[in-house]
């Protein structure tokens, strides 16, 4: 592991000045009510929008441009299966129906007026890393990971909501339905619903973004992004799922004996380094560099990160970044000297309950190669002698 | 204090339903590289800018409408002495030279090379409460509190990029020059260089936003905002402070014996409810009430806050919402019950050093009449019997 201290031999690769040429500039900007960024930042999501029917498709974060574990909520990723509808908050309500001892419909109001709870959590789709397995992925971590974002969510605990319905002892899953054009449709169990699962509003800060549900979006923290349903207009109490499209034709695990797993929610321990990595060039040649990246798990908390830059031969514990929350974003840090020859750089997580991301092997060999949803396999990024990262 | 089951009594408020009128929605928006807001969200900060002089002044972040404690970057308040200047950050440098043993010029790139920190932190205008002190606040928090945000911030330890010019041993201060047109400047105590300050350029995630500094910004969590110099150019490190206009003229505190305090930089213990709030109306009359607040400190964390309902005859402890994390916003939560007579509720704060909020009277009677920044006392707002909430 590189010697914390090397960095400071970049000072000798610094320019030297021994007098100032600074100088004041003229003032161009002044105050605004709803401020924007400035005009030299240009990163953005990544779209792919079907052509044949608009509203299909999905936008990635640009995970290699960002710091910490906040995504800035105009880069938060996107996956729409029909568009994004047009809500007008003041009329939007959420009916609470099925099996409850009473039927309610809440508006916004009502809602905003119910205990609040505030928590930083990630959203990844369960279809994140597929290119990545497939062998399809593009050159960067927004094309291999960019299905995932991270934001300090705000609203009700959706036992609270519950609550006021009443549920009756037969009420083992509940239903929920989106107000998008398809009415997008997950069966949640009981016991998530009655466990951290939010009903939210806010969206680090303010108001959710239309994107991500405005005005009003299921949170189920750790759980495969299609679950947290977005535009949440009717939460219907059953005593079984659904089985509706989106848990029958899509989000399965097709395994090698030709069975599907079903409702298989949980988003596994993961990890990726985000500097630097594919796409990026470490500018200044060999020295002191800064690896980064950001782990999670849906089972809880990351316990650890271990990094190699030699190909996987050996294994260093990266420093995580405080605080550690669970089911959230968990950015790494570790120094290394790099020698300026060609190597490869990896990362590895290990959550809260054990578990170790495991390789792309051994994934194919639990579950072969059928399956669409759910790939978290160590990801590897190829540093050049010129300094140029590329996917392995 | 209010049984926390309370709430469960607005079931019969709500109106009840038994068959869903729910349809789809139609497709009229699309996924965007970098999304907005939704057009019927419109809270803002409030501008108050110089007409004699363009950029002089501040706009003020709208607390009561947030939630959480991160402030979204587009309402992160502002307070520029002299506009915001037009930075090109390929072509901005920041200059180490004084009392070191190599002056040093790092580009943006030799900066993001460095070892990094993210750590979420507020930052206030030491002149915040200057109106709420002087009885001249408006009606709601934003104009008694609004110069205040919170933001997850990542940038270099000051103390490394400090370490690569190499300290002379009489190196006792560090003044930090910013590029706008005044060329703002602070002295800042080697002491708190070398502990937790930071040269940030990124603010939840992406790069600063031109108003909080962009390209490049000093941090010192828990000092008044005006010595967290934005678009930092230049450190300059001395034996003695500069004795600026802006530690001289302006950002002291003036005592009855008619001497000023000098380099007060520490914004102490402070609250303030935000719903309900001073311009808000509780809705649906009297019944079950979330009062929810933010709380911080520039001497750590939050440890305590006490909430009244009854105009300070009674206190009782809120919920903080975890993780609390030293010099950052706190949120907290209480239930109440309004019995739906008028009332004056208010908060208080203890932080980890046992320091508590003061009343406003406390104040007065330690500082006299004459300063103008560093107000933090206790804040309260009448709940009238009609639901309305005014400024007291």
């Amino acid at each position: 592991m590189a010697d914390r201290r090397a960095f400071l031999g970049l000072a000798a690769a610094l320019a030297a000045c021994t007098k100032s040429t600074k100088v004041p500039s003229a003032v161009e900007q002044s105050m605004t009510p709803y401020g924007e960024r400035a005009a030299t930042e240009t990163i953005a999501r990544a779209v792919g929008e079907s052509t044949a029917s608009l509203g299909v498709g999905s936008s990635r974060t640009p995970l290699q441009h960002l710091h910490g574990v906040i995504t800035p909520s105009s880069l938060h990723f996107e996956r729409h299966h029909a568009g994004v509808p047009k809500i007008d908050p003041a009329k939007h309500t959420l009916l609470v129906h099925g099996l409850v001892e009473q039927p309610i419909e809440f508006s916004m109001d009502d809602l905003k007026r119910l205990p609040a709870a505030t928590r930083v959590h990630f959203v990844e789709c369960s279809g994140n890393g597929r290119g990545e397995f497939m062998g399809t992925a593009g050159a960067t971590a927004q094309d291999s990971h960019g299905l995932l974002s991270c934001a300090e969510w705000t609203g009700v605990p959706l036992k609270h909501v519950l609550a006021q319905a009443g549920l009756k002892p037969e009420a083992k899953w509940v239903i929920a339905e989106g107000a998008d054009a398809c009415r997008m449709a997950r069966s949640i169990p009981m016991e998530k619903c009655l466990d951290d699962a939010l009903v939210v509003y806010a969206q680090n800060g303010e108001a959710l973004r239309p994107g991500q549900g405005y005005p009003l979006r299921l949170l189920l923290p750790g759980f495969e992004g299609n679950t947290n349903v977005k535009w949440l207009d009717r939460l219907h109490v059953t005593e079984a799922p659904a089985q509706s499209n989106q848990e029958t034709a899509h989000y399965t695990d097709l395994m090698p004996d030709g069975k599907a797993r079903q409702f298989t929610f949980l988003q596994d321990a993961n990890s990726v380094i985000t500097r630097p990595s594919g796409g990026q060039k470490v500018s200044g040649g060999a020295g002191f560099v800064e690896i980064s990246g950001i782990a999670w798990s849906g089972s809880g908390k990351v316990k650890r990160v271990e990094v190699s830059m030699d190909g996987g031969k050996t294994w260093d514990d990266a420093v995580l970044e405080e605080p550690v929350l669970p089911k959230a974003l968990t950015r790494f840090r570790i120094p290394w000297v790099w020698d300026g020859k060609e190597t490869v750089i990896q990362s590895r997580c290990t959550d809260e309950t054990g578990y170790l991301q495991p390789t792309r092997d051994e994934i194919v060999e639990a579950r072969g190669m059928a399956f669409n949803y759910h790939y978290h396999g160590v990801k590897a990024w190829v540093v050049k002698a010129d300094g140029s990262v590329t996917n392995v």
